[in-house]
Formats: C-alpha cells, sequence, structure tokens
C-alpha cells in the first residue's frame, strides 16, 4: 500500500485523521511540530497517538513559528480568548490564529512526502466545528492540493501528492463517532490551548468548547482531565 | 508606499529582486533561511545586500530542513554535481534539488508578511537560466499565488498578499544587466553552492556555471573570487 504523511498535532481531529489513514492501509509517517506553542504538551500527546494507533515512525519537527509572533498561541504574556459562543468562532478569526500555520505545515508535508515517497498528505482541519481559521476551509485545501500538483521532483515524475482531508465536512461529533469506531483512544489527546502543567484542560478555550460539545452532541463521555472549576 | 517581504538567498537573482522592490518604493522585510545548506556563508552575503541595498529590516530564520534529507545541497557528504551543461540542466533535477525548500520559505514569507503587514511578497525565481527545479517554473509561482488569496488572515480580510517574481522570464544576462542598472554590488553576492572555507566560489557547479554564463552573455566581468583550478 502507498505511504501517507499524517499532519498529527495530537488533538481529536488530527488523530482520527491518522487512524483513518491507518485504517485505508496506508504506511503512515507521523508529522508533528514543536513551534512554541503554548500547549506544548500536545507534542507528548502526539506521541501516545501514533504509538498506539500504530505509525510507521513520527518526527517531531522544531520551527521558530512563534518567534514570528502575532498570535496568542504562542505568546503566553497573552490570554486565550475564552467562552466564545459558536456564532462569534464562525464569524470572527480569534488571537489564537497562528500565521501561515497550515501552509507551513504543509510545505514540510510535502518535503517529508518527497523523501518518504509518500503518494498521500493527511490533515485533519474541519470547516464545520472551527474557530474560523482562514486555513482550514475547503478553498484553501483546494488550492493548495493545486500547488501540490506542481511544487515535488514526485508531482513533476507524475507522482503527485494527493491531499486528502477526511474531515473537512463533518461537526465534532461525527468526527468523534468516527474515531470510536476506529479505535481511538481520545484521553490520550490533548485540544487545550492553555493546559495547566499537568496536562489538565482549561474547558473554555476554542479548542475545549468544540471538544466538550462535540461529546456532548455525540452522546459519549469526554475523557479529556480538565482542570477544577466553578463549572464543573 | 506598502510594505513587502523579499526572499533573499544572497546569490544574483534574489539580491536583484530586492533592488526592483527597493525601487518600487517599498518597504522591505528582507528574509533569509538558515536551513543547513553546504554554502551557508551565502547568509552573510544576504546580510550585506540587505544593508547595502537598503532593506528595512533582514530577519534570518533557523529550520531544520537540512535535517530532513533528499539533497546534496544539505548533505556534505555527497558532491553537489558539477559541469552540467545548459541542455542536461534543463531537462534534468539535480541532486541539489531541495525537497519543497521554495514551499517552505515561500510559506514563511506568508507568516511574515501577515505579521509586517505586508502586501507584497517578492521572490527572485527565473525559469529561463535555471537548474530545472519545479518549484521555480511559472505554473508553480501561479499556484502559490491563488494559495496566498486564500491563506492567510489578511488574504480573508480583503488584503490578500501579491506573490511577485519580476525575474521569471528573464535570462541570468538579463537579470544582471538589470541588476547593474539599480547598482547591485555582485561582489557581495556568493552563487556557488560548494564554496571553499575562505567563500571562494568551485566555478563548476550549476550555480556558478550559470553565473559565469550570464556575466559573459551581458558582457560584464564576474566579480566573483574563485578558487584556483585548471580552468583559469
Amino acid at each position: 500500500m502507498a505511504d501517507a504523511v499524517v499532519l498529527l498535532s495530537g488533538g481529536i481531529d488530527s488523530s482520527t485523521a491518522l487512524a483513518i489513514a491507518i485504517r485505508s492501509g496506508h504506511c503512515c509517517h507521523a508529522l508533528t511540530f514543536r513551534y512554541g506553542q503554548r500547549h506544548e504538551l500536545e507534542v507528548e500527546a502526539a506521541g501516545r497517538i501514533a504509538r498506539t494507533l500504530g505509525a510507521a515512525d513520527h518526527r517531531i519537527i522544531a520551527i521558530p513559528l512563534g518567534e514570528l509572533g502575532g498570535s496568542t498561541l504562542t505568546d503566553r504574556s497573552a490570554p486565550v480568548p475564552r467562552g466564545r459562543e459558536p456564532e462569534e468562532m464562525a464569524r470572527q478569526i480569534p488571537s489564537t490564529y497562528v500565521p501561515a500555520r497550515n501552509t507551513i505545515f504543509l510545505a514540510y508535508a510535502l518535503a517529508v512526502a518527497e523523501i518518504t515517497r509518500s503518494d498521500f498528505i493527511y490533515l485533519g482541519v474541519s470547516a464545520v466545528d472551527y474557530s474560523g481559521y482562514p486555513d482550514c476551509r475547503p478553498e484553501y485545501v483546494e488550492a493548495f492540493k493545486d500547488l501540490a500538483a506542481l511544487a515535488t521532483r514526485r508531482a513533476v515524475e507524475g507522482w503527485p501528492p494527493q491531499i486528502v482531508a477526511p474531515l473537512l465536512h463533518l461537526s465534532k461529533a461525527q468526527i468523534i463517532r468516527k474515531g470510536i469506531q476506529l479505535a481511538v483512544d481520545y484521553s490520550l489527546t490533548l485540544s487545550c490551548y492553555d493546559p495547566d502543567e499537568a496536562g489538565r484542560a482549561c474547558g473554555h478555550c476554542d479548542s475545549c468548547l468544540l471538544r466538550r460539545r462535540g461529546f456532548s452532541e455525540a452522546g459519549l463521555p469526554d475523557p479529556a482531565v480538565y482542570q477544577p472549576g466553578p463549572e464543573r
């Protein structure tokens, strides 16, 4: 079976995308970035997921994206937004947006696909229950597909990597149900943008809110461990 | 005037692109990568060029691209091709090709453009006198333009960065003549893929051959310092 590069952050979506790629029979090269994110603990979660689901290997690439600035996700001196309503998420790109992050991740994925001779690149973006990031939208994914068809030696030689975004039109609840079918252990994932040192989730950032709502809508218990607070 | 991000390697093409961007009146943010290239001395050349031409600032970003492998340009244990004829360069992608390099560089340029609120991104690729790299071709640049129009917050807000490749259809001789008009001091540039420790060029790699032929066709002396050898 063909090899696939899978972008793996350690959250629900990318873990489910990895499970789908593996179930599709691919030999999967998981790819995670340490980019100065405040929730760097997600890199450990990605390692647990890659091992548990059976990725062939797991590359962790350290890149100085946070140093460029422009995001509360990489600037620990600024708070991340909390308590945003779904309508607000759909309307306004939040301060946790990291400039050009998915383009940078996908560009590295192109390089890894070239080196591993992978015919597929999986990414777990969803444009349904999401934070309004520009580089998670279907039209963005389409544009990257067109670029990938031209960008590399393998593309020129007739083997352009196919960009696969299997969750693009799924709600968080649908993603979770699919992952459960594929035996993803979501207790190993980390979604929170602002976990404490013990790795407990804040429960109120966009990512926690989307996760909690997803499990609720799926009618399933959320195995994440949350920090104690007034709401629980 | 609008700000511009300019990808600057320290060679002839990107230095000329910077001169064109500055002459166009842009406030220029030069961007150079230390990516494990064997000719890392080009980063110093880029610094000299950025200062001399008057870039507003110069970011040098260190990225672990060489560690991924797949190129003799980042693997010092393998030789770079020497003495290739123009026809061969046009026909065959050489081992100095670095997987997805321009896509990675342009992805970072998108991030810097977002942070600096730049409306333009300049890159000095040419598809005339070049080594046959897939990510220097006009169709590749077009595809990246389409991606850039969708990828960032500023794009969504109505300010997509314009990708400008002013040298795309120029020969090396034409590029050099243009640079001379704009007072680029080519003695400050480094083209060679395999310079010695003193920074002297090998004279025989693709990049040296293209440079030497360019100056010859332009009828101008090449100010590069070459290593002593049988041919000079």
